[in-house]
């Protein structure tokens, strides 16, 4: 029980400095430094980085389905629960300004270095995406809700990497209001 | 001379590789594996990575006024203009899909590095930002140039993010021509 204690914390400390600082900038010292383990007791769950880079993706996934699920019971409408995702802008507003989007940001950094694992970290993109494309459809919007979907995501991670640029909540508050009227002004669709 | 084109030569390494491989991951040795120099006469021009990192950005920032100007000459009116600034999105493609945007991604990467040096990476945005505004005044739409200028560089950026990220010539190919068709469609503005 202790043993699997500690590497939830690894995971959860490693998640959280590879979207602080980087996958790259972040070091095994660095992570078990917030943990607070021996070397030995990190080798012992995890031998490379690449490891760990595996089990936070894993974990971000669950995250990401868990996140959904907990929409999807909250939300009366899809609108409503696509607005949940949309204002995901807001709820991490502070996140996203001091260190960009957790999902788009790692996905270009595996893609720079080329990592065994980005298709794994585009998953996430994918999880998103599949939910709003089945909230499209709930809406009617059956010809055309994979395109719908992916302009959410699309807008959404402009808004996210220029809100993080230039450090401005009002645009970023603008930009959901804007996304949230959008949809509400959608036409009906033909289910 | 022969200083001043080791000089370039580095930085044009250093431009490269911090895009294709990311800042933290491009170490003084790569650079000076590419430019073919020793270690002594690289100390020469550069002391520290983020004394190649300021030399880049400030080309960068040199580069990207450039091409402004050669736009503002190639385009016969504001919404040529504007469409030079869409169609990078297929001019640089191979390299978007393997890289994402060079501006978006050193930007997020600062920013995660909370580097000093990520106010001058966010000016690249900048220009681009009122270039496009002063582009949108042209056009008549004084009220709201600011905000127009804003949509177009989101909407690249989310574009970017997500064609990089699904690796899908035909989504980035479609949402360039739904951008210039947006664009054509836009009401004159009262300027």
């Amino acid at each position: 029980m202790r043993q699997r204690a500690t590497r939830q914390q690894i995971v959860a400390a490693a998640d959280d400095l590879f979207y602080r600082q980087g996958f790259e900038h972040t070091s095994f010292a660095d992570i078990a430094k917030v943990v607070n383990i021996s070397r030995g007791n990190f080798y012992h769950h995890f031998k490379t980085k690449d490891d760990i880079l595996d089990a936070v993706i894993k974990n971000r996934l669950g995250k990401t389905q868990q996140l959904l699920v907990d929409w999807e019971v909250e939300g009366a409408t899809p609108k409503d629960r696509i607005k949940s995702y949309i204002r995901i802008l807001l709820t991490n507003w502070t996140m996203i300004r001091d260190y960009g989007c957790p999902v788009g940001t790692l996905c270009t950094e595996l893609a720079k270095l080329n990592h065994t694992s980005k298709n794994e970290a585009n998953k996430v993109f994918t999880l998103f995406r599949v939910w709003l494309r089945h909230q499209f459809c709930l809406l009617g919007h059956t010809d055309n809700a994979g395109a719908l979907a992916m302009q959410v995501l699309s807008w959404s991670q402009g808004v996210a990497t220029l809100g993080n640029a230039f450090s401005d909540f009002n645009y970023v508050k603008q930009e959901v209001d804007k996304m949230c009227d959008w949809l509400d002004s959608l036409p009906v669709g033909t289910a």
